[in-house]
């Protein structure tokens, strides 16, 4: 798994809603209704997360979660992290 | 739910395994053999969590999980933080 370039990741970024690079790292947060949303959230992601074994950084206080994607073996964002911000997208909706 | 003092605080923490004071927060560190694990230690956390209404800052990054506890309402550490801290360790064992 190769780091994408700086061009492939400003492309990425144009489908990936909310997310942006902060410290060579994806990074969005996520805000909910409660806690009780919020933690449903990260439950569903946690089994993505465990199939893909891939895992974020990630931040939770009450209803928000701050997630930052890197991949360490390779030094920088990766197509695994692009896909692991997809799939967040998708169970926040 | 009033602040705890300097004095309380330093008493509580003796039967706090791993717990310190940071920042004016509690804080711990949990370390546990898998991402599967670390996780499965959240959700059994999240209920009480749940619960009780009284919300951690938690980060976690694959098997580890960084936790600090303060009361906001009350501008500092509280019973509620020590009672939270007390379950979080007898949830991790």
């Amino acid at each position: 798994m190769m780091r994408l370039s700086q061009l492939d990741i400003e492309e990425q970024l144009k489908n990936l809603s909310g997310w942006s690079v902060v410290n060579e790292k994806l990074h969005k947060e996520f805000q909910f209704d409660s806690f009780n949303q919020a933690f449903g959230f990260m439950t569903r992601a946690a089994m993505e997360i465990e199939k893909m074994n891939h895992h974020p950084e990630w931040f939770n206080v009450y209803n928000r979660i701050t997630v930052e994607l890197t991949t360490h073996d390779a030094g920088g964002i990766t197509k695994n992290d692009v896909n692991l911000a997809k799939i967040l997208n998708s169970l926040a909706q």
